[in-house]
């Protein structure tokens, strides 16, 4: 029976270093670092999403706002207020919260916000920037799941990771950073053929695919760490029951709000792993205080502080 | 016994359809796509590679020069060079030769080049959108390897592909495009443990890691696809001998030359294999060709430029 490795204490950690290193830098220069989120549209869970950036931002003591537009909004228009936002000094970061309406390319609107402030790490030349191994602003959820490895020191160097799912917020980044940090990196997806197998490979299995509960304990090797990425509203009571037993939280969600939330990962895997993340609990909490970090480090390169 | 995987027919084909293009535009429009390769220092191998780019441009009526600067160039002098070039209407690709003299980086360097005429596509522009199977320049090498598996119909869905080497020059771009392909990617390097095991379980094996005859027999499952990357100058007559035989070519690169080239994949490994690309006369004339390709791909897109 493995650990859970909860997100929750180096989250805070981190949130807190951040919070005193901008009141440092507060005290020293006046200034603070900026936050804009971008809503296009009135996507429900990307409110909920955006406002808790933005609640977590003014609680370290980072200025942010939310911008709002509407659904209908050009990608035309959209460039030019990014365009803006790029040149407003007291702006260090800025992130377009997606999923964008279906006429805005998320790619095109990205390469428009200035690589030094794309504090999500998704423009293409941070990323190709991480693919060399170079400097630059980093995807959050990547980043977070790397420390929180750290944190737990589970050592990279040499494992056999498989990462399951090749998104660009995800997957493909974080194979890239894991490569950087010596493991041995195998990336899989819907096409892969046999994945229980080549899963059951791992050292470290990171599942981000989006599928609820899609990998069972069977697809996990005896004694490895396993990554659950997934954050999936599972409202079927039966399946529930069937993943979680008698479990007084999660019979609760489903009374309240007709769904619980669960990971990519059955939760019995955790009865072979060494350890896994819980979700929620795990590495949800990390991306955020990941953006935190992000923007301080851009508020730093731009305005060119030093510690 | 396998067969091998000549580079050469397909190579001359993508030249000769690059030179009609080339010749079209030319008739069309009166200008032709514009090649600077930039050498700075004087490594032999370099001047070598540089002059066999210029003259495979000038043969499809690419316009191409050297620019050849002095080893103790600055790197400010040299951004400032390519800046000039950025701006140069009739030069549509620019490549800095790499390796560069120690105090010069090659990010820092190649990051001065617009992503736009950065034909080596080494640019982190233009790496960030490969990652994100987006359009933009595609490295040479990895692009014709991609080239060389399509025209012999070697499927790479859901195939098992291993890639040994990480370099931003083959391995990892490499890695993208495979996983952009649907096959399941892994990636291995110096520190991957029992890459015997690893390299074995793949479809298709790459080398990409520049050491001669590194990959053994036994590293190559039966029926897979061999890749060899690798040139590498292999002086020891003993060695030679023992990965070749009697072999009249090798014997006389070592009387003439003192070495004789071969790849990073002993080539014995063909006995197991259903195909290997042979070292030389494989992947490495594809590179040329996907360059010359690439600096056609650059003036049409750059000038707007309707086929």
């Amino acid at each position: 029976m493995g650990v859970w490795l909860e997100g929750r204490a180096l989250a805070e950690k981190i949130k807190q270093e951040v919070k005193e290193e901008v009141e440092h830098f507060r005290e020293k220069t006046n200034q603070v670092p900026g936050l804009i989120g971008i809503l296009v549209g009135e996507n429900k869970s990307s409110q909920i999403y955006l406002r808790s950036k933005e609640k977590a931002s003014q609680g370290l003591g980072i200025a942010s706002q939310i911008l709002t537009l509407p659904a209908n909004t050009e990608a035309r228009a959209l460039k030019a207020r990014i365009a803006e936002l790029n040149q407003q000094e007291d702006v260090d970061g800025i992130l377009v919260q997606l999923p964008l309406p279906g006429h805005l390319k998320a790619h095109d609107i990205i390469c428009a916000i200035s690589p030094e402030k794309d504090v999500d790490g998704f423009h293409p030349f941070n990323l190709g920037s991480l693919l060399a191994n170079e400097e630059g602003l980093k995807p959050c959820t990547p980043m977070g799941i790397i420390e929180l490895l750290r944190y737990n020191r589970v050592p990279l160097e040499g494992k056999e990771v498989v990462v399951i799912g090749r998104s660009l917020i995800v997957g493909k980044p974080l194979a890239a950073m894991m490569t950087n940090e010596n493991a041995t990196v195998t990336i899989c997806h819907s096409r892969t053929k046999d994945l229980a197998a080549v899963a059951a490979r791992a050292d470290i299995l990171v599942a981000a695919m989006g599928k609820p509960a899609f990998v069972k304990p069977e697809f996990v090797k005896e004694s490895a760490v396993v990554i659950d990425v997934g954050i999936n509203q599972l409202a079927d009571a039966a399946r529930v029951r069937d993943l979680f037993g008698e479990d007084e939280k999660r019979e609760k969600d489903l009374a309240e709000k007709g769904y619980t939330v669960v990971g990519d990962v059955d939760p019995r895997a955790v009865e072979r792993a060494a350890a896994m993340t819980p979700v929620p609990g795990g590495v949800g909490l990390l991306t955020v205080a990941m953006l935190m970090k992000n923007t301080l480090e851009a508020f730093k390169r731009r305005r060119r502080f030093e510690p």
